[in-house]
């Protein structure tokens, strides 16, 4: 964000408190909907949400706010999760790691004790080792921080951290102490989004390195990465494919990146478990473009002949490698620009390629049989719409979700590189408040079920309609491949009662093919509140990549 | 601990494993129980402890597993927690740092990468920042902490972290590489909990000065703090109040650290909160003997007119002070020991005091009217017998549960400092296998439900039978009289449904005292299963405790 004291933006009255200003900058970057749950460190400025223009979104558990403020921030972002001091705030570490961890701008607004009782009362309820051990917890797993205990300073340090959360898409971290939320700001400034510039004689030198690779290749890929779309560059990306015709893989994480049935895309790149064809064309190309992509074990580790780097042109938003070297100051969207901008060579496009990924899709069983994970997804492909997204939670609901076919971009959402099980129904609600216009689906196991489905109730209460497709196999399913033991058991639930402990919500139980099919086209009828579907499947069944990935998986337990 | 090469303890096999090794350690020094989910990176150890003595009690998410093993700890002496990294791990940030402040010795015990795929694959699943991002959090939250990542130096850095625990009564953090578990010990130790001595010059002079203080006072009054139950000091302080006939009050936190029928008993001390008798007599004692007491808001910052430091010998286990100075290097049973071989005044026992007490109690509603909070808390204290432990959650579920009479000591735990909602119903289960002669009665309110009331899956899971008592009132009741929104409001859930969610247990709805009384008895009857007393209460009756906190905190607000 720039910041002046003029009017470039929405402006800020004359006598803004602290709380109203924060309010005011966040509504203006987009975030119409704060998660959370209240606590009296942060009272005073939960009531300045209510009469503001943001509404709360209360949670059954603060784990959970954090994860719906995260799917939020990934459809629309930026987003925001507002808790209390310390029993609030380090419930969601983990949430704001998942954050951390795959590019996720959301900001961690904790309410803290004030300065004056600080001082009074050093034993403060909810303290843990000093008034500072949350911020500098946080610290751990945000790319910047604040204290705002002095409101002379709070409009320079609340541009300094928003801006690093939209610089980076990060998470940040702003701290209110609770008097201070109620102090007027007298110098509020007028902020916009940032803009950053490359270094243009570096620029120049990377971008004739790597027309030169590109143009003389026999065989180029391009992976595009998660930062794509975090940095709003599918159009560009687009550009560049309609100009060249280069093949495109997406990533687990960055799935639904770009629209999986445009004719330059062959599917996921997923290693060792994801389809041979894939694969082996990425595997066996000359020169692999990575845009936006994070080499990580889930992408890239779990194939025994990854990429080779030195034939790699790999641009995130830390930097630009060209094979074994490093370029400083080269923004992505600047050298995609360019590239746009110079001459490349044209191709013919390969259509067998991307058939042998669709026809491997519709293999799949009768009406008639008890239903199968494949069996499910085949179903579930067929019924896809671009008016549905799908959020998967960690387990077979994701990787067998990679096997799915997205209409359009960013419809496919999962924490596909730091796992953290609990993800997907939670983060139903912050995508879709972040975008009414879809509805979600979720694919979750029964153990992540177990964590975080009680969030139903914050569905409900926000009238919220997603199809919540339970894949219930009593069990941590993917550690059952890996190590079995008594402890990958779950306790069995009727899971279909949860719309009567909620007293709203339609459920259906699903042993079979046919049953499952009815009961998603009963959900597609009802969109008035959330359906759950309980589909029963075998103990051991799995999908395809889930024992290709379970297999690499085992031989490193030991 | 200390540790030698022979046999003092339990004898270590000739080939034993790091991760056996752990488990043996553990299991000596009373850990029979541990609580967690696996993960990969933690299977192998699971394995382990599947093949072991220690029993794993697998939970429906990481955050009641370190809820369950704070209150075992508490009940037992240690506890133990058991996670994948970072996914795991982080989840527990918030239930450490409530073990943290509240002086609770929990193990956390984390798995993690083997160090040959840290090297290979930077970017492995689960990593945060880099792969000591988990640690460095728990660094904060922890009195020590280790990586296992040297098996020659893990039996001294076990008992480093161990003996830390043991001493501070603190948690610590033990992080296990997957591979290492499997390696072999060279030299194992055999370690027995450490003594830790006073400096005999200190407490000689130290003591003097109290003698004097207590012997010259006119009314002094003793103040059991939590401390004495975690270092076991009951027994020394029942002799120096036989051996006196000073007056004894107990503290929120330490609620039960004496029997509450105890002639010399006169009740919680809880500054503004509590019964003005206690509050009185404290207030102006002329020499407050303060054994193992944090000074913290709840427990006193909320009294107008605290306890005046030039009044008081505060003895804890980091030091003793003595009006306004301190002295180092005394241990909290050195001191009370010696004060219990010298020459102290013997007095009378004014039984007026508890008088009071006990007819507060008493004046509770007939059989025929709506059931209020008072009633609820009335009933409820007819119905405790030493049979029972009381475990109380965040909000009126403790404020009222603190007039409750306790019969035995340690029957009343609630975490009354930290202050973290959705403790209770996990702490009953790690309360109940570490000592499963009582059977728990849960206080729990709607709020705290909503966060981990499904964790009664666990409860059935390991056929526990805890009473839950819901306070069930749409809202964050405590949080209404502060400053009031719709973000106090809850979505209404019909809880006792619960029972066919998970297919076990028994549920009633309670409107009126008898309903509560006959629900009470039934629970009594039916020792098989867990029971649900879903409790209608009015969405503003309060406990008059509440009422009188709630007072003294909204002026804190603004």
């Amino acid at each position: 964000m720039t910041c002046k004291s003029s009017d470039t933006m929405e402006s800020q009255k004359a006598h803004t408190t602290l709380g109203e200003y924060l309010i005011n900058q966040l509504y203006s970057l987009n975030v119409h909907h704060i998660f959370g749950i209240p606590g009296d460190y942060v009272l005073g400025f939960y009531d300045q949400l209510t009469k503001s223009k943001i509404k709360i979104i209360n949670t059954c558990d603060e784990q959970s706010a954090g994860f719906a403020a995260d799917a939020y921030a990934r459809v629309r972002g930026l987003g925001a999760v507002c808790v209390t001091y310390c029993v609030g705030g380090l419930k969601i570490v983990n949430s704001t790691a998942e954050a951390y961890a795959e590019k996720s701008p959301v900001v961690v607004i904790s309410g803290a004790p004030g300065l004056p009782e600080k001082k009074k009362t050093p034993l403060l309820h909810h303290r843990v080792r000093d008034f500072n051990t949350q911020r500098d917890i946080f610290s751990n797993v945000t790319i910047a921080s604040t204290i705002l205990d002095n409101p002379e300073d709070a409009p320079a340090e609340i541009e300094r951290v928003l801006s690093a959360a939209i610089r980076h898409k990060m998470p940040v971290y702003i701290e209110l102490p609770r008097d201070n939320v109620y102090k007027i700001i007298s110098n509020p400034r007028i902020c916009s989004v940032p803009e950053f510039n490359s270094d243009a004689a570096v620029i120049r030198e990377a971008l004739q390195e790597a027309v030169s690779m590109i143009n003389s290749a026999q065989l180029p890929v391009v992976v595009a990465g998660v930062e794509v779309q975090r940095f709003g560059l599918q159009e560009l990306l687009l550009k560049f494919l309609q100009k060249t015709n280069i093949p495109v893989v997406s990533t687990p994480l960055s799935k639904s990146v770009i629209n999986e049935l445009h004719r330059s895309y062959l599917g996921v790149y997923e290693g060792a478990m994801g389809y041979p064809h894939v694969r082996n064309y990425v595997e066996s190309s000359d020169c692999v473009l990575l845009i936006g992509t994070f080499m990580t074990d889930i992408d890239f580790g779990n194939s025994p002949t990854p990429v080779e780097q030195g034939k790699t042109i790999n641009i995130t938003s830390s930097k630009l490698s060209i094979k074994h070297h490093n370029y400083e100051n080269v923004e992505m969207r600047d050298f995609l620009e360019k590239l746009n901008n110079v001459d490349l060579r044209k191709r013919n496009i390969d259509t067998s390629l991307k058939r042998e990924g669709i026809l491997a899709l519709q293999q799949r069983p009768s009406n008639r049989d008890k239903i199968t994970v494949d069996g499910l997804f085949g179903k579930l492909n067929d019924f896809l719409t671009p008016d549905y997204m799908v959020i998967a939670d960690v387990g077979d609901a994701l990787f067998g979700g990679l096997d799915l076919v997205i209409h359009k971009g960013t419809e496919f959402l999962s924490p596909a590189y730091y796992l953290s099980m609990g993800f997907a129904i939670p983060a139903s609600i912050g995508a879709q408040l972040a975008n009414p216009a879809i509805r979600p689906i979720v694919l979750v196991g029964d153990g992540a079920f177990q964590m975080t489905g009680t969030e139903l109730s914050t569905i409900a209460r926000e009238k919220l309609n997603p199809i919540i497709i339970l894949l219930n196999n009593d069990g941590y399913r993917t550690e059952r491949t890996i190590l079995d033991g008594p402890f990958n058991d779950l306790y069995s639930w009727d899971y279909s009662k949860i719309v009567e402990l909620l007293k709203v919500g339609v459920s259906f139980d699903v042993n079979s093919n046919r049953e499952f099919e009815s009961a998603l086209e009963k959900a597609k009828e009802n969109g008035r509140e959330f359906v759950l579907i309980n589909v029963h499947l075998d103990r051991f069944d799995a999908s395809a990549a889930l024992k290709r990935l379970t297999e690499s998986l085992s031989k490193k337990v030991r």
